[in-house]
């Protein structure tokens, strides 16, 4: 079984986007503010916006299963206050179960958070109960820096950010760490602020002892690590005091596949423990279109792995048991289904 | 010959940063500045914080020149205002060009700016002028990010950098991108912020047509280009509507070699096309250490070079003939020592 640990619905039906786009034309005006009722969209064009687009690429590429979240540049957390977050996270959320619910074998939902700058983080839990307990989502999308490209939130060891993280103790779930649209001119958001934000976690995570705090906390660095594995010896370098990184982060931090060419996988599974590679395509995402270079789709992320020097064992860890270890709910879910 | 392309005066007399202490301190309070003569450091000082560091390692490697310039995290062009940094750069400057008198043969000044946040990039010019027409300097460093991990500067494509573009365009002199300490706590300096400037330096200039305007303005990204060779295939899919990065791009940008483990160096060189790596090292600096996996320095690039699998005319390259093209200065310097 090929297990996608990242997925993105960023094919919804337009008639999301022109009500995101109505509330944030309300955002310091209650009154104009679009009622979550005011958006329809029927199980059809859930249906068609997926049959045509990620289930087809799943068929064609051999995936099985994909984590599946809401579009990530259009979280942005910086909009308006929690309420604006909350009320979108809400419908995003919503969808993305929808979906699971009509394409059972091939969607399983993870949650985006309603973050707002500034506010207390146990203003996510609301939503985070009802995406796990009643949606069954099997992890969530964590951004470390909802201000959208300015930073101004604590580092990820802050415990700013531990309410989270006791709940997703609590259900054994894990955070992907995932930055959503810059809205700082220095970023592009797909070809810098995502990059960085991994690269950044990644560090905050190294300086810290978040981990001691919470042993069992898990989060998953999408974009194949950001920067980290390509400068592995420099993080090697910079443990300073800390224990070895295998010990430090590796028990708790792993790297999705999303790099999108031949070389940049080669380096990741030369670098990074088997273990904590989980694969995933991002598909349909930032990275569209076909590379001149081979003739496929930068962002079919499997044709990597199958000629990535990786024997079939370390291949099946990749693909699927490493996921059905790092989200038991996913597991739980499969195994339910008899897979 | 092997120039190394990325060397900072890390290791300069402790009555440096004791003035710099001095200064910080002195911010606000003009009658409490310390004058740029109360710094007083010997000939033998110098020579002996040059001989007993880099120049022993330079030996014990093989390498023969360095381009040497202050000290990056020092820079921290957000402390104080333009008289501050002006100040400070210019003793900075001075100090390496020292450096460059006592070792003829050895060390080629390179310069940093007195940038400050916010202030018209044409104030730097007065000290680029000294730099380069008294001091020899055959290079600038340019920090994208002057506030110091808060990102207020407009990106390198902006006009705000024009001055200074036409000044380096002017005298055929590259310009090194390079950030300093970070002020903000979401980002570890050397961990984290240099890695995050070099991918996001990278991408202002993919979406922009900076070299349109400035056909031979080169920029050394350094860090081995941060994220940006493991990402290679990310960056290529989004040229967008933009040609080639061949031709977009790669007249005008190059990497060094300050990538800290093998697999890393063996990327960069799968991945960006010979003529745009640069030998460096940057010793004495933030990666300091042996690795246990190699028994060697971390920062010892030039083994990770020799293992590459690069043949040795791209060898060559890379060690000496990629620097002389890029830095005309330092190969006019070279060829007048008859070297």
């Amino acid at each position: 079984m090929i297990i996608d640990v990242h997925g993105h619905y960023t094919t919804a039906p337009k008639a999301l986007e022109a009500w995101r786009n109505r509330q944030i034309a309300a955002v310091g005006n209650a009154a104009q503010m679009p009622a979550a009722s005011a958006l329809r969209i029927g199980d059809d064009e859930l249906r068609e916006s997926i049959e045509a687009n990620q289930l087809r690429l799943m068929r064609e590429r051999g995936l099985d299963v994909v984590v599946f979240s809401p579009r990530a540049s259009f979280m942005a957390h910086h909009v308006g206050d929690f309420a604006v977050s909350s009320a979108w996270a809400s419908i995003c959320n919503a969808l993305c179960y929808r979906v699971s619910r009509l394409f059972p074998d091939r969607f399983v939902p993870a949650a985006m958070l309603p973050q707002s700058p500034g506010v207390d983080t146990a203003s996510c839990i609301p939503e985070l109960v009802r995406c796990v307990e009643h949606y069954g989502n099997v992890a969530v999308n964590l951004n470390p820096d909802p201000s959208g490209g300015h930073w101004t939130s604590p580092p990820l060891s802050d415990r700013y950010w531990y309410p989270i993280y006791e709940k997703l103790v609590e259900y054994d779930v894990p955070a992907m760490i995932h930055v959503s649209t810059s809205c700082n001119a220095c970023f592009h958001t797909t070809g810098a602020h995502y990059l960085n934000a991994d690269t950044t976690a990644f560090m905050q995570c190294l300086t810290a002892d978040l981990f001691g705090d919470f042993p069992t906390l898990r989060f998953v660095i999408p974009h194949g690590g950001g920067a980290v594995p390509y400068h592995w010896g420099r993080f090697r370098a910079q443990e300073m005091k800390k224990p070895l990184l295998e010990e430090h982060l590796l028990r708790n931090i792993y790297f999705d596949t999303c790099v999108y060419h031949q070389p940049g996988i080669d380096l990741l599974a030369r670098v990074i423990p088997v273990g904590n590679i989980l694969f995933a395509s991002e598909m349909i995402g930032a990275v569209r279109g076909i590379d001149p270079q081979t003739g496929h789709h930068y962002d079919d992320t499997r044709r990597y792995i199958e000629a990535a020097h990786v024997d079939p064992e370390d291949r099946r860890k990749i693909y699927e048991a490493n996921a059905r270890r790092v989200y038991p709910r996913l597991d739980a879910l499969l195994k339910a289904q008899k897979r």
